[in-house]
């Protein structure tokens, strides 16, 4: 049975462009982007887009690049490999829509974000299933024709809870797993199954609250405003390389409450956005950071 | 000698409308407004701009009324004494000008910008002096014909440092001091003989970094959001009553120097703006934080 | 058959609390809040928010007063006319969700939004129908359970078909007609029919782009801002009262599609926003203008 | 007597770095981020940032890269042209600072800002000049040690005028000239002197709004946003290719002045802003519009 309405179609054709994206990192020394250029040239390939950027603080040197053209990819690798320095990382994508698998608890408004994008084919990905913790968003998840596995962590230990957990996403081999306002923290193994394929939003404020019911403390200091963060996830929770940020003013006037809804706004769209970016291939993590071409 | 020149008007003329501001803090109970306003009506005065709000979370009413007419001062207050409840805090503030002293450390931009705004009349206060522990911004504060203390802090305990700038203090006897960048902490006796009247500002982030180079940790992690906050001191740093919030988007192409003159522009507009409200009585404190009519 | 699912609540409990709102208009003179909040306490009700404010331009006073307690509507509403001039004007309004009507074209952001807010009750309205000249988005509303009318312009005079869409809406009579991306320009006599309850959505522009394709043509100029507009819509296209405003920045590597989708979040979060606002009665119409108490 | 303090200096050392930027734009053909990386790696030079960008519209290659090393730069630039088509522009620049004359009437915000950035060497240019049509602002340019010509219009018809205000640049030469609040509409043929090399700064709304009093415009029509832009002049008023851009909201309890003051406070950080990306050579400018390599 098809999953997908023909008034909904999963993935825009404005997205199947047949370009690739070369992605390196190696340490930095003169002459990198000639190399680099010299082999796309010498197989007849034409950049569509490229970007680089040093990071000084370790000499690391980044590039990303788009281009066009019909080409082997075994022998390319080869000749970049040639041309570069052994330590490079060297990566060829494609503009192909990934795999993902969204996890939410109880709050909507970043799932239905995800799949109403998804729906119309705005997401660059292929949404293959949700999970979550909690019943609450299974109604809303069949609406948009996905499978919703809910899996209850009541009355299981961590360990037996992320094993079922990762059964079902061991099924789906996704290549992104988002956590859509996932309310569990997870532990280091899990994350390590995801490394840098796990993404997290959070709220986010000016001074940083610790702790439980943060809009609670945020309307007691009488914050102006209040925002949103997009990152990686590693094993410090909350603490890997941010994607994106956005924020929105807010006053006294409104209520903890009120504030929460504010966040909701603000979240679903840098989650979003970060969404864009990884999946098309604009972000590099290094250590604790990323590095943008937008 | 007269301290300013032809060009520049210390306070400027649209200031100075004959309004006054009536400021009220009680317990909330029914029917407060129409007793305060009956006050005034029976006075023949006419109010200009009236707002109030009850902080739900421990029942308190606050209204700020602006009104104009003439009256006799002390008659009015014991009738809106008689009206309101005994635990009310009644505060009745004309439009004038208020002394201030600014202290700063070695960075320029929020001084500048005071001692510009002020120039021209802009700020609605009179600054009768600047304080430093560094004799770098003596030149800029002389071009702008104000007494430049220079305080070094070299050699003293902070006891006798604060003692210094406190006498200093005493003979402007300034009704606000601004912290324009002063770099130093000031201790729990220090603050506690300004409590309310000390306003500081410092950089922010997303999220919050503890300890030195705040900008070289904000680089490291790849924040793409910096922000200024502006507020008043209280005994614990950086943790008193928010006035002003303001942040602007960066991005690891930034360098921490650059992300630091991002934060720069950001500060002292976010300074000014908070004292645009103080100063005009705007701005109530209320626990940790502030209660904003504007 | 019931048209919405247990897992949607199309109104939210938390927003039918007991409280009322009562709305006055008048030339300004002294003592109108001391009447207005006599009226009032007399009454026994209490005041929960209140705001006021004085247009200086023409002398008109605006008060927005949220209550509770138990009265007698027809007394209350006597006693304010008795204490008000006879130019007032006084509405008395229920805090109880409006009836609305949708209508869109083939973007589907601003009523994915709507539609999803509605499901989890977070709209503060009854969304009853949804209104489209084209049958793109009919599957997305049956998603969410409500009925969709295509209502093809093709082939008609823009009276026939302007007369087919108000027979439509005359029968689900809404309190307000929302504009969620909907691209037929609409006639005076149409405008007439719903005057200050018809609320359209625009992207805007600094500086603004007249004609077709706005994004291309902000493209070719280079603009680093796009925004959106939510106003009402009066008999000048675009030009009726402002409600709520928002932007993002942009930049010249964003294609004229990518400052499109870019332009769609802004969109659909302003009119979320500002039916938020009009829901709530926090919106007066004055002029070409309004008047909010948020 | 100098009148400079050891405390101000004109132009920051940190901006002295030994970098030099090369800046190529020409018709797009695969290949030409080798070739031009080639030719730089031939001479033993080191890229330090490198961006390029591909205008799809028309095809047009833009390429700046920061490069640092020792070269002869006819022979650099002989191998550029024999490697790139004949249509290439190519321009070297060093990174040392550009004079300067600021344009300003009555306003001082711009001017203020400026000449403060200027004392401490923020600007990453020298200002020479300060020219005025009024008398106003010659106190607070004296201030900073610099010429102030002031060169009324009044009983001048406009060519009179600008060939006055022309001779006086000539007697500069600078590279740029900022109108920094100059209220005079100028000729094409003034504008013709400097194509490119002229920026000014102004207002901007959303919508846009026509003719005098943009400010009691905006009131009259409860705009919720006000910002300023920065561009290069042309032909057309206000409608040259737009450098930076931004926005501060506001509502309807501000006044018109208030406004006002936020629009001035937004347009300095713009214009200060812009300034920093077009003395960086960051900025080309294509047809009606900029590429900013940031």
């Amino acid at each position: 049975m098809p999953r997908v309405s023909l008034a909904f179609r999963a993935v825009s054709a404005a997205v199947a462009s047949p370009s690739f994206i070369l992605l390196i990192r190696c340490p930095d020394e003169p002459g990198l982007v000639f190399k680099i250029t010299g082999v796309l040239f010498a197989h007849g390939l034409n950049i569509v887009r490229n970007g680089e950027f040093v990071e000084r603080a370790d000499n690391t040197f980044f590039m990303r690049t788009e281009f066009a053209g019909s080409f082997e990819a075994a022998a390319l690798l080869a000749r970049l490999r040639e041309a570069l320095p052994a330590a490079a990382h060297i990566r060829l994508a494609d503009n192909q829509p990934k795999d993902v698998v969204l996890m939410a608890t109880k709050e909507h408004h970043c799932l239905s974000e995800l799949l109403v994008r998804h729906a119309f084919g705005e997401l660059n990905a292929r949404v293959v299933a949700v999970i979550s913790n909690y019943p609450k968003l299974g109604d809303l998840t069949r609406r948009f024709d996905l499978p919703f596995h809910y899996i209850t962590h009541e009355g299981k230990t961590r360990e037996t809870h992320e094993a079922e957990v990762l059964a079902v996403l061991a099924h789906y081999q996704p290549e992104f797993v988002v956590l859509a306002k996932y309310m569990r923290i997870l532990s280091s193994d899990f994350v390590a199954h995801y490394a840098n394929r796990l993404i997290n939003i959070h709220h986010s404020f000016l001074p940083a609250f610790v702790g439980a019911s943060p809009y609670a403390q945020a309307y007691a200091r009488g914050v102006k405003i209040i925002g949103a963060t997009a990152h990686f996830v590693n094993e410090q929770l909350d603490q890997g390389p941010i994607i994106a940020q956005s924020v929105i003013p807010i006053d006294h006037t409104q209520s903890a409450s009120e504030m929460a809804q504010a966040g909701r706004d603000v979240e679903k769209i840098v989650l979003a956005r970060s969404l864009q970016l990884v999946f098309a291939e604009q972000v590099f993590v290094h250590h604790n950071k990323t590095i943008i071409f937008d």
